[in-house]
């Protein structure tokens, strides 16, 4: 969905990107996910129904309260207070709001390819609300986030699901298969366990490692805050690094295996393991595919079974980092300056927001990542949130940075 | 579900028993499970609607078609048609129909325990068709079944599902530790992989050896009916031991993990694997029990992960094995050769029927295992079937064992 605010040719033009809509569950039982939050089920472990907006203890619960609602409904209303104050907006404003981010933003880089020379045309600055911050309390900018490529590994071997009495014992369980595989895939401390992954990692500067030490954070807040006894690192300055600018793989589930609750005795006869890595600067999707395919088909060797195998790489998205000292990244800086009365931090994040490297590349200038939810929002979690405060002091900031922005020369 | 047919005092009393019913969705919602069949939704791979009975190329498609549903309604219409011609029935005839088999028969042993001297008094038999023939042509006869221990290992250690990118990499991930576990349970061959349990497994006797060696069956349609390139073993003696006289290790699935289609970076926050042991004489499920906690916690140690790691057992059920020269297996075998023209063959089975064993321990006479449903019928998975060559004869075999029962002294 694209829009336009003005068409000023003495003004700089701002193009502001969020995602929004709902869940659409009917495509999704027919196998078509088409989704712009996370999916959400109250049965998950939600407080409240996840597709309605609760205000409770200062706090605004829902599936895509944070991520990305509620920041693409701040823009409206940052611009919606200039309008009623009858304050000129010194920037055109064009906006890019889509609805499938959170399954590789389907098409859109496409369609804005297509729009390069035509609504892309005149782009001077690019901003970006889908993050958070550090902690709960300070502001934060971001330059960084991490890439993704994400795999599928499909194994079969019997036609059907089978009564595991009548069968146990004397066929080759695809699920155990499936298993043994992906216990290959990193270490106990959640490392990786594929030889080579964290070559193309790139070496820290002496400025990156002092940015490291003087950052407002907390790792016991962090650690209390995901409610983990202990972490794989409780070093402030390596468990960011590990966070933002090193590889990390997590294992999502199991299609095809039972799910439910109580006990079913059956033999999963076609199983489909997800998992996916986190890439950062100089690694490429391509490389890591092979890597991990490699990888992947050397242990399937090694297992010996004769069941079918088909590891196959699912989406990916390359990782970005971007020059905090131009005008996009000050004008945002001073804009939280004066609402929050602190310069924020300048911080990475461990996630991927693809559209960002698309905005990079068509438009030829910079993007600019303002985070306006707190560390503990939940995106992608169970009882998402936004807390009010960083609601209104996030329209607050988005009205100010268009104001900054039109300081710019 | 208890009824009576029957009280002449000079007559011999059977005991019938049977599951049916159909999967009570709305209480499965509220993580109450009560169902008579197993769990069944188009959406798992059948062609036709599970809980519509479905006639097509002599088939009868549904859940329960064969189990346990279809042999329930030949009781039915083989007393009909004895009561319709005219025919004495020369037992008295009991029925026990219950609701709650495929979830290990929550409280029908009580139920039972407490009849011993009411409902169950008098019993001389007891017949039970809720097992399959080997093949899908001749019939036979079932004398032993395997037990089952039941397992659930949990994992967790963070407080809610996590944002793969934002926490990747710097939290001991659940599910991780949970396939690695799992990952240590079995060998390639599905052999269990656990020290010990195969120590208690009744030696073969040479009578033993002699049936296996002449039992009617094919590796090469059973490798083809199950769909699989490759079995474990090729060998039809060493098969049929390894499905009926030796436990096996099946893992089911897990919960709590992303199962759907599609992609969910999500890292899991809880999940509990699940897996179950057939076993069979002389393996004692207590000691299986203990065998298996003690190992998983000792992989646990080996793990060395901060999560929290609950294994706990879930139901069991002893093995069974019964004299295959009583008057009620005579009768059966009787019957059989009248319908079908052939001798049975006597074989076990690989699955549990628990209650097999409450009803020889409660009346303290012979039970016999009467199949009626082919070796190909899907119990437990997708597109269950029963012939209807096998309804048929399989009614005629009934009245005709009522019939032979009559004669026995």
């Amino acid at each position: 969905m694209f829009g336009q605010l003005g068409e000023d040719a003495k003004k700089k033009t701002v193009l502001v990107y969020g995602h929004l809509g709902r869940f659409l569950t009917n495509l999704v039982s027919k196998g078509i996910i088409v989704c712009n939050v996370q999916p959400a089920a109250k049965d998950d472990g939600w407080r409240t129904e996840p597709f309605t907006l609760i205000e409770k203890d200062g706090k605004l619960f829902g599936r895509g309260a944070s991520d990305d609602k509620g920041p693409v409904l701040s823009w409206l209303h940052a611009i919606e207070m200039l309008q009623k104050h009858k304050i000129d907006i010194p920037v055109n404003v064009k906006f890019c709001f889509e609805a499938m981010e959170e399954s590789g933003s389907l098409g859109l880089e496409e369609l804005l390819t297509r729009n390069k020379d035509k609504f892309l045309a005149g782009v001077d600055f690019t901003c970006i609300s889908d993050s958070y911050w550090l902690g709960t309390t300070k502001p934060c900018l971001t330059h960084g986030l991490r890439g993704i490529c994400s795999f599928n590994v499909e194994v079969t071997g019997i036609q059907q699901d089978l009564h595991s009495g009548v069968f146990g014992g004397v066929v080759h369980e695809p699920l155990a298969d499936l298993i043994w595989v992906m216990s290959q895939l990193t270490t106990v401390d959640n490392r990786i366990a594929i030889p080579g992954i964290y070559d193309d990692v790139a070496p820290m500067s002496e400025e990156e490692h002092k940015l490291y030490e003087t950052i407002d954070f907390s790792v016991k807040e962090f650690r209390e805050s995901v409610g983990a006894k202990k972490l794989p690192t409780e070093d402030k300055k390596t468990l960011l690094i590990r966070r933002w600018r090193e590889p990390c793989l997590s294992i999502h589930g199991i299609e095809g295996a039972f799910s439910g609750t109580g006990e079913k005795t059956v033999i999963p006869s076609k199983v489909i393991g997800k998992f996916s890595i986190r890439i950062v600067p100089h690694m490429k999707p391509e490389k890591v595919n092979k890597m991990v395919i490699d990888y992947l088909k050397e242990l399937w060797k090694k297992r010996g079974s004769p069941n079918t195998f088909t590891p196959t790489p699912g989406h990916d998205a390359l990782p970005w980092l971007a020059d905090t000292n131009d005008a996009n990244f000050k004008a945002g800086a001073r804009a939280m300056k004066i609402v929050h009365g602190v310069d924020p931090d300048y911080i990475r994040e461990g996630c991927s927001i693809p559209i960002t490297l698309t905005f990079q590349e068509l438009t030829g200038k910079s993007v600019l990542l303002l985070p306006l939810g707190a560390a503990d929002d939940m995106a992608h979690s169970q009882n998402e949130k936004m807390n009010k405060v960083n609601y209104v002091q996030g329209v607050k900031t988005l009205l100010t940075y268009l104001l900054e922005l039109g300081k710019a020369h």
